[in-house]
């Protein structure tokens, strides 16, 4: 890849502390499936970050798995997951949740953030019906923070979600996958206690945030879902060296690195906005995190695509297209220095 | 973990010329999903190994998971998977197969290989059985290379097998968790060659045999399973990071690398056989890989136990115990000569 | 229930030819599972109402059953069924083909029929998202003859919806839960050989059509679903007194009893809808077949339903109710007459 | 069919008592899915026979399918159900229960009954193995009163066998397909009432008990599984016209027709048990219920066949065979007086 690429948050590997103790440790001898010593370490260093002092951790591999195995230890059956339409697990997955038996009830009309309001009108709605017995029973409410359009909620609307949701008996669920970016955005007032006491699960995504793979689960409660390790197993989910997740988060929560990470991905990307809202750029949707969605005719992608990759999002109309530009842990300064005056010169 | 351990083979990380491509190539800004350059000369290497120029070649990352997508891919809803009472599937993936809504059909009696015979007799008794329809239909054939037991098939039975599966219309699938230690078996006479021209997939072993995870499978025919891309996400199988397989599997395949790690596992297995035979220890079952199952007299285990971790496998009877000692790619000599010395000492 | 009732269509038992033929035959010792006489006879019978002498046909139980059990039976593992928003394997049937591991691909907008040119439409934005390998892959189109909304598909709408499935190698699947009355639609231009010939699967529907329960699938090409038997049995689907849907197929395709139920429904409905033309009723939605959406104000659809149980369908607007009207084979005429006048009293 | 038939218990339709009540209400208009007012009555007649005034129950339509529901009912994901070798779940039902995710468990070498030191002993080997959070979770036991085998468990038995289940927390499920035929047994210790106060669920087989179609499922407990009715529905289990299984169950349980259709399966079985104990033939195993298996000499078998249909159960040896002589609530002693004719002249 000789240009370079903006297009995504997973292009490169990982952070140089991980690889170094990746191969520091590796000819120690430790047992497997995650109860070696190091994972036990990341596991009380997140339960600190998180002020929960008995929270359950495990480390899963990548989001689809994790949601997967989440919403499925969550529900019975009967039950299905309410998300917004433009919710991951509803889109991007493949079926995975179906693949377990369970459907996305995906919220009529929502889109990007889920409000406190949309679950209750809904819920009402599936209640007053008089045949919501012939009816997938809604079992679990998803989120992600940020959204898959790079939007964080903040404290008043998670808890106000997080209150309707306790009504009707629904636990919540917050797919962390871009967690750190959340942190780091500047109007961000939504801590890692805080999330963890809004919820009944959630994600410290490791892949998109300074690891090469790995997604720490936390329940905030012990025993929320029993047997779960079981579940990760039968879900073919079981990594056997689970070092390998345990170092990788170990050394995030090390010197506030994970914090960094998203910092890093936030600061670049608030330079690029800057730059963009200078030149007079259209947002398609303004948001504070690593990622940014503009509109760009079709001559002027295709012109800009020829000295940096971006990433199609998705076509506007017949003359534009809206564009993703992501930046991460790895985006190197000179990079988005050299971004900047490609934008400026096409503005 | 103070004691040295031959509980078992994936106590260790990776080989270091693995970790020293992660370190190097980390900052690469490279595609997903398994499309990156080093992935895509991974496949390149392992067709050659295998002698299929045409093979499709996917990334996984672990036994069990493998497994699972692949014995999926292969059915159709009603059809189950033909294994031994002894095979991993059967026993010790808490239900994955299941879980995908197929029922293992474990022949009975079996143990450890699987003959054409009784393949020929189960199959025959099921056609032959008027309620068959009112059954699981058998839909692949699932056997180890090497066994759970770490026996390894001879090229006569593995064609016999072959054979005997094309007879009935079943694909033939061969789990390689532990490939490398068959490969470097004295007694084999089955190459990879011989292999993938006798199944219709089987999966190369990485997490057991120098890489820290990945598993590759192998369709020696083009096209085999429709959209298995697909089938790979949505059981939540598929890495965003695929150059973390790629790389490690890149590596195995250069400079023999897969190969040196099967051999210098066995061979120090072989030197524990030998002063085992030499001290009149008793098999519990003799095989030529790098897993060795011994019968130890209870107080013996408990005294040898305080100097080397071994694995404790299943009771013989009250006052015997049924022990495994394992090797790997990544046993240090000194501490083979070490348990050599601790044997002997107890004979 | 004192009232007389005009919510739905399976208030009623069954054809009293069909309870006669039960009882004089219910001594016969005859093959379970579908194998008996009878059975075949009606198969024999449904073959040539369909002039489809190659058809395979299935008795199965119910709706949700026999959609689901198709659906699966057609579907890979990683394909998911195009289904019109308002299908009801969308809403109605408690997630039993996400049950199956298969998601429903709902076209946004979609309302009713489903047209040739929505399906193009989508299938043409999926196959042009990049991403597309990491979504679930369409793998059928269900529709529903009559419609949810009692709507007729015309024969060209038929013929190029079928025309656009092949074209996407879309097998197409009709549920013909109330077939019936499509056939007496007045508008109707679909007859049974013609829909024969236009999908590759679809279903007689009993239940709603004179029958006690059953619902006779229809392969009109011979072998489409290898161990569709099988498959029936894994649902749980598989009779075994085959023989009680077998009489009750038997006797409706016998002197046209099944068309003549079909067209009393029809033309009670057709009473009852000139009435409320005459009277200015509002309709929420017009079509020709056996039931009839109307939108009531509130008070008048409780003083009504003092009289007559009519179905709540859903809420217009704050004082406003769609309400349905559904005749079937039990219809009484004289009952119409009283519905009618009680329609004209609160005009 | 001309030669009569002892193969099996359900080659005829239903009681002419059932029969004439369908007939009788007919054109009654009531509300579906089991809401009807004979629905409630028959539950309420079910109640009062099994002394439980708050169970919970269902009619669901077949044995598989029953089966299939409450045991996916019982389980979370990660568990199985334990089973005999020869339990109809772990044989017969085409992967039902795999078909919903969950591995049946048989316990080796059991065979017809399951005891309580049988199940004890499985549950301490699973608790003392070291890896069994690796493996999949034992959830509920399942028996079968009578057995596939017709024997029936003793109170002793039951009560000894429950005990144990409740001391490793397994709900204990009771399949009673023959079930009549068990309560008639001569030598049978288990009302109704102490059957369904020794386990947690069970149900009352009507199919082979005098009903055309329909399992009664008994929760003595209320609300043992919360939602059942919709987990029914989404397993395509739901009868619309929920009557039919209704009118059926009221039926039996009135002037304890359900227990004297039992009785008279047993009474013609005895007839036939003591001709066949009087001419000397070989049985392969002894029961008091309505199913008899006896060993004959091939060619004897041959001819025996001539004049009546006996069921082949499986190759005893190379010149014997294993013979099921069934009689049901539709015996008619002439019959059995002709079959025991036959027996008498190739003793």
């Amino acid at each position: 890849m000789s240009r370079m690429s903006f297009s995504c948050d997973y292009l490169e590997g990982a952070l140089p502390e991980i690889l170094k103790r990746m191969e520091e440790t590796s000819m120690e001898q430790v047992p497997g499936y995650g109860f070696d010593p190091v994972s036990e370490s990341a596991k009380d260093k997140i339960r600190k970050a998180c002020e929960t002092p008995k929270a359950d951790i495990y480390f899963l591999i990548g989001g689809t798995q994790t949601n997967a195995v989440v919403i499925d230890g969550f529900l019975h059956r009967y039950e299905g997951v309410i998300a917004a339409g433009t919710g991951h697990v509803a889109l991007h997955e493949a079926g995975a949740i179906e693949y377990c038996g369970h459907k996305v009830l995906t919220i009529p009309g929502s889109f990007d953030k889920l409000s406190a309001a949309e679950v209750e009108h809904y819920m009402e709605n599936f209640l007053g019906d008089e045949n919501h017995e012939h009816m997938v029973q809604p079992g679990i409410v998803y989120i992600s923070q940020p959204t898959e359009y790079g939007s964080v909620y903040h404290k008043d609307e998670l808890e106000a979600l997080h209150e309707t949701c306790q009504k009707y008996g629904l636990p919540l669920y917050i797919d962390g996958a871009r967690l750190a970016d959340a942190l780091a955005a500047e109007d961000n007032d939504v801590s890692l206690p805080l999330l963890a006491h809004s919820c009944e699960a959630f994600y410290i995504g490791g892949t998109k945030c300074g690891a090469y793979i790995g997604e720490a689960v936390v329940f905030p409660h012990h025993d929320t879902i029993p047997h779960f390790f079981t579940l990760i197993k039968e879900h073919g989910a079981l990594l056997a060296k689970g070092r390998l997740t345990g170092i990788q988060f170990d050394t995030l929560f090390t010197d506030d690195l994970y914090f960094k990470a998203g910092k890093h991905a936030v600061d670049e990307a608030n330079r690029i906005r800057a730059v963009l809202k200078e030149c007079g750029y259209t947002f398609d949707l303004e948001n504070t995190t690593n990622q940014i969605f503009i509109v760009l005719e079709n001559e002027k992608y295709k012109k800009i695509s020829e000295e940096v990759e971006l990433a199609f999002w998705e076509k506007k109309d017949d003359t534009h297209t809206v564009v993703r530009i992501a930046t991460s842990w790895a985006t190197k300064p000179e990079n988005t220095d050299r971004l900047c005056a490609i934008l400026r010169q096409y503005r």
